[in-house]
């Protein structure tokens, strides 16, 4: 009877099992439509490439899902004179915005020259060949981060020979053991003269007003010949992560026409190197600045303006294998967010909702180069769900298309082609 | 002696292949930094995920070598009249440009009623609910593509209830043993009652110019209950392949909020059907309308607007399974390129240089609703070079990102949260 009843059981369970496989072995032309309302998680049937990519390669189906997805908004910063946009006074290339006893700094390349960059040719100790030449690094905080306060020179540039006697440009904050660190692109030559060539310096000081004491040695060298590197260290972006200083930096390599701009990371155990450089480096195939945070263990980046993966936010597990985590549009130019959990040595970062970033050339006049900060917003945080930011698409009106013409080489071509087609001149 | 040789040989060769082995085996951290000029070829060393990616998932590594990568440029397109923007008159959702006789066609819904759209509760029989409410086809020539005369109506709207009877629009064109037809969304109600619902139906004709046979019968039927096509079969798109006519179709399906607008494919050897789906539906994952291309054995299309991967151009090698091809921005929407081997059964795809597509609410004033039809050009063809259409990115000037500015809600938000980080009101 007890052995009766057990063949029953097993026999019951080889059926069920059977029915299971056979379930998962539904043919596609019988497994019915797909169903009308989305599944949130990866259904049980056979599906198309791009239907399965979806449950695979991004955090939810639908970006409004995605902690890393978000649109961006823009606004004004007040509190800067750009001289008229005379192309004689820039600020670009904003550091991470820092809180600090209730005040938020940002440090940014100023250029106040009495020309507007006039190329590498043309340059000399007071003319600036390009638009971050003869530089030095200033500041400014604010209590709201859309009213600022100015306040003058962080770290002007040192004397010839030193390690950024020509321009220090393009900086970024980290906040290590009670002491702050700007670390930031040291030129000894006229940006423009081979190509953008500069490795990394860095100061420290004890308050984020300073003063400064600059290292006045290279912090980041550039590569050995005939490496990616072996020209510009650019962006240092500077990160805690793993009990290290974590600086992640952008360099140019490459011929004309063919120019490509990367990512790779260099680890020091201490703010003052020395810096390794990973091996996997480089890390990020796409960009043009460096613009990361701590997100989750890992860590997510803005990737803009250049490269195949442009247009995307990507998100590093292991901080090295960076994977497309959501495409976007419109993504603010040489992002600086605010990173709460920056230096914080986290394990579960939250993300960010704000920062500063620039508008290159400004106002579009190539005789007067200047460029401007800007704030924008986002929502690619854990902690805030703003619906309006996971709108999947930016609403332009038709002239921002139209602004985007033809060419008089273009329309020549195209009329050229017409008549071969339509036999008509 | 003889053997002897034989066995230097071998324990040559066996060298060799260690060595070869060994070549393949360095350390990442002895295998010295990454090239100054980016190999075009997948490098033998180890890499990142993204740069690895670059080489497996792209067709060059470099977006300006990748013939499924396009910048979109815009004009205006002449010769169509809308009663000064006042929301009487619609063109939108073009067809495909055909060319026949030395002359470009393009069929379009075209609504001219005497009020803008006014929503499904306040539509009757002449005041329209949505922008495609009691429309026509109608068609127009050129022989440049930029300069249009328009033609007149192709296809009136059949008496109540044939098939479309409320509403035709959103056609598309197929030429197929020396006829031609034309596929388009059959409303039986006013949409927006529910949602968008309708099948396809087609109209046969011996010429461009018609006169147009209606089939009167649904051609392309909605899926059944509960399937993601139950409600809607939107913006049909013919394609030849493989000797068969492939449609492939948008789908609106999910609840509100998270609506959810994927492609799917349906197959006949008959311009009149039988329609079947394919089992894989739904294709595409992102996008808004249907507008895809043969391109060397496979079929590519212009992903847009919606979903996780919008701003994308997808490739199917199969006709099936789309993956990504690049990634682009400022897209042209309901795009409908001329594409030259649309109908020649191609297994050699050359790619497209040019299409109408549309701007919807075109002047931004929602009471008086009307959309336009564009002109777009760009370069997914592998017969022509264009680098200006291969520039990385768009330069927007700042206005176009001040536009997208934060919104009341967005401000008291951001204001809320800055309060308590700053402690200052």
């Amino acid at each position: 009877m007890k052995l009766k009843l057990l063949t029953i059981i097993g026999a019951l369970m080889l059926v069920a099992c059977q029915q299971n496989k056979k379930e998962t072995e539904v043919k596609p032309e019988n497994q019915g439509g797909f169903p009308f309302v989305l599944p949130e998680e990866k259904p049980n049937r056979q599906m198309s490439a791009a239907m399965e990519r979806i449950y695979t390669d991004y955090a939810a189906p639908q970006p409004q899902n995605n902690e890393l997805f978000s649109q961006f908004k823009y606004t004004e910063m007040k509190g800067f004179d750009y001289n008229n946009y005379d192309g004689t006074i820039t600020r670009r290339d904003p550091s991470k915005v820092l809180l600090h006893n209730g005040k938020y700094y940002i440090w940014y390349t100023y250029r106040n020259t009495p020309t507007p960059p006039m190329g590498a040719a043309k340059s000399n100790d007071t003319i600036p060949s390009s638009d971050w030449d003869l530089a030095d690094i200033w500041y400014a905080t604010s209590t709201d981060g859309f009213n600022w306060e100015e306040q003058g020179v962080a770290i002007k540039r040192p004397e010839k020979p030193t390690v950024g006697w020509r321009s220090v440009t393009t900086t970024d904050i980290l906040e290590w053991a009670g002491k702050f660190y700007l670390y930031y692109q040291g030129f000894m030559e006229a940006s423009g003269k081979r190509g953008d060539d500069c490795p990394v310096a860095v100061s420290y000081a004890d308050f984020p007003e300073g003063p400064w004491t600059p290292y006045n040695k290279i912090v980041i060298p550039n590569g050995a010949e005939g490496e990616w590197d072996q020209y510009s260290i650019h962006d240092p972006y500077p990160l805690v992560h793993d009990g290290k200083v974590y600086i992640y930096y952008k360099s140019d390599f490459g011929e004309r026409p063919d120019l490509v701009r990367m990512q790779g990371l260099a680890i020091a155990d201490n703010p003052l190197g020395p810096f390794e450089k990973h091996p996997l480096n480089p890390l990020i195939t796409s960009g043009h600045e460096t613009s990361l945070f701590p997100f989750k263990e890992g860590v997510a980046a803005l990737v803009y303006k250049d490269g195949p993966e442009h247009n995307t936010i990507q998100y590093a597990k292991d901080w090295v294998n960076f994977e497309i985590a959501s495409i976007t549009e419109l993504m603010p130019y040489a992002a600086a967010p605010y990173v709460p959990d920056a230096f914080t040595n986290t394990t579960d970062g939250r993300g960010i909702t704000w920062g500063t970033a620039h508008f290159i050339n400004a106002t579009g006049n190539w005789g007067k180069f200047c460029s401007k900060l800007v704030r924008f917003d986002c929502d690619l945080s854990r902690d805030v769900h703003d619906p309006e930011m996971k709108e999947h698409r930016v609403k332009h009106k038709p002239d921002v298309y139209f602004r985007q013409g033809l060419s008089k080489e273009q329309k020549e071509r195209i009329q050229k082609e017409n008549e071969s087609l339509t036999g008509i001149e």
